[in-house]
């Protein structure tokens, strides 16, 4: 089976569902991540690329995919659509994940929106949630304990980032861990990843 | 795995899920339905009795538990409550379906919000409409299109029910087909059965 | 009474409100249709502009108006309020039918976004669905048993989509009808097509 | 056509939907109240029914029923639920109007939820709303500008009530004043009356 | 303390919290305004300026801020993001009103959206109401009781804009004082401003 | 400033507010809490009390009521609503916490619609979460970062109750915890506490 995590910026998809693309990558799927945006905000664009590469190796990723637009500028319209399909053609995914669309950062809510159209053929499409989502109440969930340490690695590798939360002196990791252990508690297991599924079929059906 | 549907009347669990439960079935899983009532208020009760238990053997249920109670007076209790607690403790389903809370007939207003409780520490609990049901809206799904055709077969089981939609001359039948056809269509495939959950884990882990 | 029904492509109308325009056309009513889009992703666009008014000289349509725009890059800005206003301006509806702001459809999410600024002051603005419409709850109905043999026709009309729908071999009649059952259905008649109201008043008040 | 208004306490009905009942009986229909209770804990009962008796006469009521229930002891259960069957029975109403499920009194909700089932195969069900009434979106509304005059009346018939709101010096009057004028401001009107529908056929179809 | 007001046009924030922000300037809080469009559509860009500076003088406002957008033309952008960061980065508010986002005028609807981008690390922002908003159910009051009479002079202020509400003959002051007393229902106070929250901290921590 | 907090079951108000309540006593206001059940599916009911009595020392409540229900038997009746008034009318809160009406346990879900009747006149009522709630979006919330330590300490003086939370190893400490952080993360803080507003009043007001 084929997977495809979006995410607007680097880190995104580690803090949503790094250690659900791990367990998933343990299990002989193939995954693939698309990066929007190159993070420019949060530092050195080249250093970024590196640290996500990095990164999505740690978790299992098959490929990164860049979307190749500047932080916080990231439009909605149908460009940004057509570039999702592109790589949907691709990648041919069974299961999407991808940011919310309430959200205090405009490119998140500008992704989900728009990956909401360029997914409307695809059976499995998940909302993940990142520190600045709001309004989120998942359904889904996936048992993340045993993975836990890996999606630590992962954002880890986000060296350049790993202090930048703006939350008093919280790293990505802290904040990252309530969210799991917060989560879990909601799945009633020890660690949990939560979704909003658009739409999802039980037995994954490409 | 072991899976466990629950009704409020005879014939709910085969509109709101039987194709599924069938298709699970099939794939070898042990499906059982909890019925709460005795469907006193569509005919005699041992004719409905007889009717749910040669349509669940069309769906191939391993065996159907009765509730008890009578047609319309679900009560909202504690003993609501441990009633199916019990077949839970008996059961020990990795799956749950049952009735929703929004619905204009109180049994299954009841029968939802007992199950809520009764279910807090099982990782899968989905929710089935009916034509009753309101406010519904599916974002779990089920390719059923080859499924259809049994699902009709336990709902023909229903001899007694089958005209008694109360919605011009429409059988249960033509009620469900729609329901399927139209839900299918929001999952993008011929016909489905659409779910709301209380709680999913994907990858289900009993 | 005048009557608009505004929507991205054509055959969306169609779909959403077809055979309750026709219902409203035979008591007399005035109908007129805006359609923004020339649908050029679903074919040749002055086959699709025949087809449209073809579609709704069936249904008993006064005129139909063309907003200009490309299929699939309706802009969310100040010109679509205005293009919207003008035909107001001209028709003068007492109730307006539009796309829905849930959607797969990008141009479907945005006239509905404009369409609301640009009725503020009409007293009666209800939302339709079409297939790709999502999280839509209908309160409102319109019993259209016996005007849905002419919204197949009108659909009919719309030849080079017929096949179109992306759904197995699903035929856009086929689609259409599942969801008339459906909304019946809820509305405990035979054939109803749904609405959700932005605003609507008992006893239209032009 | 035969309309039923349905309150849990003398005076809900009034300003929930006094204007708009007053507003159909001049136009030749048939108005109907059903009050659940006796009202007791606002006074006494054979004052508080005598009240109700005159303000109906004002707005024009052909019969009142009463549902013989003591104030703030509204059970949600079966024998409710035929209670408003049987005045639905004998009045053959195509609209009904009653209280919201929302609400800080226990009465209120109880009825909303009753009616719910009581109703289920009546074509058009509104909820109207009361001073404890919460989380109250109306997207339906009556134009109540010539008629407000006459709700006034009906309201100042409830003599025993109209300085019992709890809320500074402010009485009745006042609050239905306020609700009017701002439901007014949302059709864009001077004073409406504002609905939530649970179920709305446009074009009255008994 | 300081608080920010933030309006799409001149008059939104006198309607949304006009008499709150007087009662916290009477508190000694230093209190300051953002208007982002000229209000060119209701009239001459210098009388609605001066009209404002007037207004905000009355109300007790420090300073009023100007985005310099045209009126009905507020793009949903990062520069619009920017200005607000810009006026917050002086302010240095510790709570902010602003234009809610579910709006049928779209400068409202793009405003609150990007507010709630610009203000992602304030503690307290409170969306606020004027006559064109919609599903608006406010959570937080303010008794302003003592204060309408400020809030009227204010809106009295804004001569040219009076009889401008497109409502019958009502007058800006008709609107408001209905709106106050609508919310003071609500809040069992004579008249009160409503809120909905985005994030409000008990105890402001600035 | 009196302050009430309303849990259904020993231990409920100190996960759900028992930081804010100890930040609250601090300032000097006087706090109570009133025990609904007396938890006995949790342990001997004697020593449920003792550790209820000592937790809230700990936190600084000033009495505790005690409702006299049998756990996991709280019906919603008018009785309830009464114990429930006759307490406010003991204590003259200013502010009342009490558990979320979405929650797997009866319990809760019935004290919390009780206490919206019996809390009618009161100007704040915010609603908590415990490990059971679901559906529950805060809005309001409290900085407890230098209260955690306290707060810990409150939960520990459950003895009999650390290790029942049913979730794999954790105890109560553990699911408390992560709570605080993940609202922390929300509110931009290290630790919070989160609340639903039913009603609140900027500027305490009693």
């Amino acid at each position: 089976m084929n997977i495809l995590a979006i995410g607007a910026h680097p880190d995104d998809i580690e803090i949503g569902c790094g250690a659900t693309l791990h367990k998933y990558a343990q299990k002989g799927n193939n995954i693939y991540t698309l990066i929007m945006t190159d993070g420019s905000m949060g530092g050195d664009t080249s250093i970024r690329r590196a640290e996500q590469e990095q990164s999505n190796k740690i978790i299992g990723v098959k490929k990164v995919f860049w979307g190749g637009y500047k932080d916080t500028e990231l439009p909605l319209d149908k460009e940004l659509i057509s570039k999702i399909e592109n790589v949907i053609d691709e990648v041919q995914p069974s299961f999407i994940f991808v940011n919310y669309f309430e959200d205090t950062h405009q490119d998140h809510r500008h992704l989900a929106r728009a990956t909401i159209s360029a997914t409307r053929y695809i059976k499995n499409v998940l909302f993940f949630e990142v520190p600045t989502t709001h309004d989120f109440m998942p359904s889904i969930f996936v048992n993340v304990t045993s993975e836990l340490e890996k999606k630590t690695q992962a954002l880890l590798a986000h060296q350049s980032q790993v202090m930048k939360t703006n939350i008093g002196m919280l790293s990505i990791v802290d904040v990252a861990t309530s969210q799991a252990g917060f989560r879990g508690v909601q799945g009633r297991v020890k660690y949990a990843e939560g979704f909003v599924p658009q739409r999802l079929f039980i037995n994954v059906e490409a």
